[in-house]
């Protein structure tokens, strides 16, 4: 069985002198929301300035002004979108982007990324991009083209590993893992200090955690079967200055690090990297929006030649 | 609009005892089994050992106790091979090998790897393979696993280019652009004297070259659009020593290198790869058919960012 973790991400924002989609929005509202992408909420936690939900494919955050969800698997995480511009007024939305990594089994999933633009453009009028090379590690990103623009202070980052070492690999697949095991694995009290958490481990494999800090967020998912193991982490902290910490912890045959808003990401970049990884992949553009979006990914060259994985002619490969 | 250039591959060896598949076989039948996966025959030559067949979507090539077919786009290679099984007695049938390179746009593909060898193992048992990892170029193999042993001197290879160099692209997609053109380009004189051609131009890009010696074959498919261009070499000559002067030619950001049954790959590959290119993946091993198959990718470290590349989300991408 093979469980698409690529994300699909979405990020809406809304003008808070109108209302407020942390306080002004009913519970029922997002759980709502997330049931038309065929998602479910598992739990949440909240702050004064944001709330986060973790969902059975990955998470929603929520703020004043804005919201921030990401689904798996073969979500259809636009019609959560659609569903959104639909219930709200179309003055009080300012601005929507919608995102999209490549996916392994695309074969399974119920749209693509060209067919969710087709959707989105009956709405909101945009513009698209595809960040990466397409025989390679690639991420779709749309965004509304009006006249909005992104504040300064709006910064994220994206650090998605893939094929994580053989170690991490084994110890998440470990049977009886608990919550606690995987923070204590990820130094999660180390990286994420003074953040409330949430987190939930999925049967047989799977573990997801919110964290969040005044605005701030920081989420974990990690799909760790061997052979085709996948942890994303997203967030408003700096994950090119974290990247050592956590590549150090997964060893990931490759890695996707994106950027948004950070005008010194290269810099960053170049001071973190170690030299184990080689830079497969380096794409940026300041978007009309004003955000400034970096894509890379690094590999590990490897040195010694492998074994192929036998595959089970028997059953077939179910995609979840 | 995206060609999805990527092969489907299937090698069928007969007992020549019985019969010969280049004699005693009319050409009626090989057009119906490619018309069975939905590619049809443009042209063909024949010397006393060979004969190839340029296909809409790809080749094929017939020995006297063998043949061999690669199809491309969204053909389904798997029904021409069951036509064969269907009508071929099947004590004459020694040996089938079937593989499948990952796809980049997989959703549109009529069906999967798993689906193909599900439908070939109510003929056939067998075993299958994926070289590569999940989240990389991958070619998935499958073999019959039966007594039958590739014979030594059954020594083949493949190199599949991606994102050819912006020049060579540029020369490939030239309006008028001839077939004598294209062979210039290649240095075919150069790099197969003696050898008969064939070789057909699409409109509006593309080209397909066939060349055989004797039972030597050697075949070429460009897609060579900008953003998303792929040209595949497969043959019975030595591409890992060819690879150098191809690699030039058409200075790809990535390309895999297969060998199948040349025990000293291994050694030829530290040979004759620049150090401009990463191994990105290595991958062997020796099947139970014998053959001793190689897998490996190569990529060029970036250096520089460029840009995204826009997509037109006013036309959905049709994929051929």
């Amino acid at each position: 069985m093979f469980f698409e973790g690529s994300e699909k991400k979405a990020e809406v924002v809304i003008n808070k002198n109108s209302f407020s989609l942390l306080n002004d929005i009913s519970d029922d509202f997002w759980l709502q929301l997330v049931a038309c992408c065929n998602a479910k909420v598992l739990s949440s936690i909240k702050n004064e300035n944001c709330k986060a939900f973790i969902l059975s494919e990955s998470s929603l955050f929520i703020w004043e002004d804005r919201f921030l969800i990401l689904t798996c698997g073969i979500t259809q995480l636009v019609y959560s979108i659609e569903y959104f511009i639909k219930h709200i007024n179309a003055k009080d939305i300012l601005h929507v982007t919608y995102q999209r990594k490549n996916e392994y089994y695309s074969n399974a999933q119920l749209s693509s990324f060209s067919d969710d633009i087709e959707l989105l453009s009956k709405y909101v009028k945009g513009k698209a991009y595809r960040f990466g090379e397409m025989y390679s590690h690639h991420n779709y990103v749309f965004h509304q083209d009006n006249q909005y623009q992104v504040p300064p202070d709006d910064i994220s980052y994206e650090l998605l590993a893939y094929q994580i070492g053989e170690s991490a690999s084994k110890f998440l697949t470990n049977k009886g893992l608990t919550a606690s095991d995987v923070r204590a694995f990820f130094c999660v009290d180390e990286l994420l200090p003074d953040f409330q958490l949430d987190d939930f481990v999925f049967d047989p494999y799977g573990y997801s955690l919110n964290a969040i800090s005044d605005k701030d967020y920081f989420t974990i998912h990690i799909t760790p079967q061997t052979d085709s193991s996948y942890v994303s982490i997203e967030s408003s902290l700096d994950l090119v200055s974290l990247a050592p910490k956590i590549i150090e912890i997964l060893s990931p045959a490759s890695f996707d690090l994106l950027g948004f808003n950070d005008h010194h990401f290269v810099e960053k970049i170049a001071e973190n990297i170690s030299e184990n990884y080689v830079s497969n992949s380096l794409v940026s553009k300041i978007l009309d929006n004003g955000n400034h979006v970096f894509f890379t990914n690094f590999i590990t060259p490897k040195t010694q030649y492998t074994s192929p994985i036998r595959l089970d002619i028997n059953g077939k490969i179910q995609v979840i």
